[in-house]
């Protein structure tokens, strides 16, 4: 299958494109690089340093013999989504390519904006370069299990057959996201539907859970490796734990911790992607919408789990909550229905007992990368007020960036 | 009160501007000027000619005795709503200030751009400007009822109460817009309920029925009418349908024409707006949506309610129905609860038939205007593939809207 990753610089699209070359398939990926100036401008990096681009294209074909096809260009414009579509002819266009934090669509109107003009605009460019040359192609859209919130009745794979008024209907299932990133993700998950049904085109959404993990499967060598994000903004929970863990720092649910959210290991991650790819839709116009997590798990239960881990590596920590920054339910309801992939033949391989202690051993190789940025763990980015530290301006320049990776190849070879 | 009308310039904003002031409030307006532009650019103007806005206010103070104050501005700066919101400390915020024509989205990838870009920026750009200097003002945003489609079951206004799977919860109508129009307004309201929600703003939502007359009431001086769009992309049926019968053409349904859709006069649409604006939300954080339209029609027997009113006033009129352009449901159960307003005190004043023959008496005086632009009536974009005939190129610069002006005032006066 000839396969298009947007966003292959990211902390999925690398070792999503590794492994769909690892089975064969001709890869191509995409991107602006923007994640990694975003990071850079809230004042933290990866914790394992990643090399740029040529040289991880040159470290696949050098270590794995691995070819990966790399476009550099940005999905907000449409002459490079049309460009890369006809050179590429994509079966599979994997769209990965979003601003992905929903703090950092909350830090100002500019960031909200930002993120929102992003991926929406980023996503209807693909809708319509994929209507003008490649109407066959099967578009793989990364959303998240935040587009639905936490409702008080159970979390149906996207749509749910209700009575109402003594009247049946099959509807979408309401989305009520909590913040600005993730309604960009609701925004396009209707943008799609749309497009699918006056055009024709084919498209799973999938409905992510929180991913964890440093590593992809079988990948030892640092120049393959994945990003880790760690901070406040880019670092989600159980990776921002465990970055926490390793520098002695305490763990930080944010308010009561008995908030509860479906996670999943990155290798099944790649797993499930695979799997949405490989098992195309059967007919034109089929939006089919799956919701990809493997299990469930409150704040202050994975804070546990990653002290215990911690404590079996001899590493001692405590847990500290602190106030929450976002405005949320504490402690509700969730329970989510997520069948489709298993069916499919999803079997999630990792344990989160197992994975926390590769994810501590893997980080504490780079614990003096983690402590060096250990003021990005702060949450700074309120919900209802803006900033409550300064961050840095933000860097539009490449300088910064370049900067980051002269450290990360340094330090990292 | 003190309002701000956004979109002042528009078919709605005018006489609503007119209309507040009349009774009171102290009224000001922004506007790009926009609509003017897209007008030109699809190759028409409106029928009845309008000065430019210089002109507005200047009539609105001669001959009414009123003051608008006018802030040329475009909502996707956020300096200039940042500066607009500070100038007028609003209690009130009525955002009109789209584009509001699907067809106008489904040209191609730059108009849905366009369309995307301006109304869901645009609203994200005033409630972080709200936040930040108005928290306590109202927002009254136009929505449609579009935003909807047409489910199988009733719609109620907003939010339904639901059992699903043995639980219960009350949550958005699940929505299923049917352009990249449509979406833009689901987007703009799944934003605005966030605000509400973690900033404590107030806004209510208007689901908006299809709008049909040519002026406000008590208005009959040429100098203060409002616009009043006939082609394809901007014109709404009833009013498109009223500008084919004045110069003799055949009423073009589109399709089988037994699509239902809701409707309102203008007068109504511009009482209701001002009984949403004048009974704001009543607790911070409230969120409230309103169902706005007054009859339930299908697409035929308006047309055949057009042809009866050209009749008496001795104009024959054919029906033929054309190709539908769009992607939509042409037979479909349609029922909507719509109680919000009228216990708010609302009381349509008009009915159709009256308001029909005061339409075609107006639109005769204007019939050599429609017919100059009579090919801009048929439907040329489709919902499936772009654009059938070529639209005029784009025009961004003032030149066309400005020679339209010299045209529209020179017959209009």
């Amino acid at each position: 299958m000839r396969v298009l990753v947007a966003g292959v610089d990211g902390y999925l699209g690398w070792p999503l494109a590794l492994h769909l070359a690892a089975r064969g398939h001709e890869v191509y990926g995409i991107d602006n690089f923007s994640r990694r100036r975003s990071v850079a401008e809230v004042g933290s990096w990866s914790a394992i340093p990643i090399p740029n681009m040529d040289r991880r294209v040159e470290a696949a074909r050098n270590l794995l013999g691995l070819r990966i096809k790399f476009f550099r260009g940005d999905l907000r414009r449409y002459q490079d989504v049309s460009y890369v579509l006809r050179e590429c002819k994509p079966d599979t266009i994997v769209d990965l390519a979003e601003q992905p934090s929903a703090p950092y669509s909350m830090i100002d109107c500019e960031h909200a904006l930002f993120t929102q003009e992003n991926n929406v605009i980023g996503t209807l460019n693909l809708l319509w370069a994929m209507k003008e040359s490649s109407p066959n192609a099967h578009l793989v859209k990364l959303g998240t299990m935040g587009e639905y919130g936490t409702p008080n009745i159970e979390i149906p794979e996207g749509f749910f057959d209700i009575e109402y008024r003594g009247r049946k209907d099959r509807l979408p299932f309401p989305r009520q996201p909590g913040s600005f990133y993730h309604l960009s993700k609701v925004h396009d998950s209707a943008n799609i539907a749309l497009a699918c049904k006056i055009w024709g085109l084919m498209s799973t959404d999938i409905m992510q859970g929180v991913v964890y993990g440093t590593r992809p499967d079988g990948i030892t060598d640092l120049r393959l490796h994945t990003r880790f994000d760690f901070d406040e903004t880019f670092g989600t929970v159980i990776n921002r734990f465990c970055a926490q863990a390793v520098i002695g720092y305490p763990l930080s649910p944010y308010g009561r911790g008995k908030q509860r959210r479906g996670f999943i290991a990155l290798v099944d991650s790649i797993q499930c992607l695979t799997i949405a790819i490989e098992n195309p839709p059967k007919k034109a116009g089929e939006y089919r919408v799956f919701n990809q997590l493997d299990e469930i798990y409150g704040i202050n239960e994975l804070a546990e789990l990653v002290r215990k881990a911690a404590d079996s590596l001899g590493i001692g920590v405590e847990i500290l909550s602190v106030e929450n920054p976002r405005v949320e339910m504490e402690e509700h309801f969730y329970k989510v229905e997520h069948e489709h992939l298993k069916r499919l033949g999803f079997r999630p391989t990792r344990h989160i007992d197992e994975e926390l202690e590769i994810m501590l051993t893997d980080l504490a190789k780079f614990k003096n990368r983690v402590r060096a940025k250990r003021d990005a763990i702060t949450p700074r980015v309120r919900w209802k007020g803006g900033v409550s530290l300064p961050l840095k301006t933000r860097v539009y320049d490449e300088r910064s960036m370049l900067q980051e990776q002269t450290i990360r190849l340094a330090s990292g070879r």
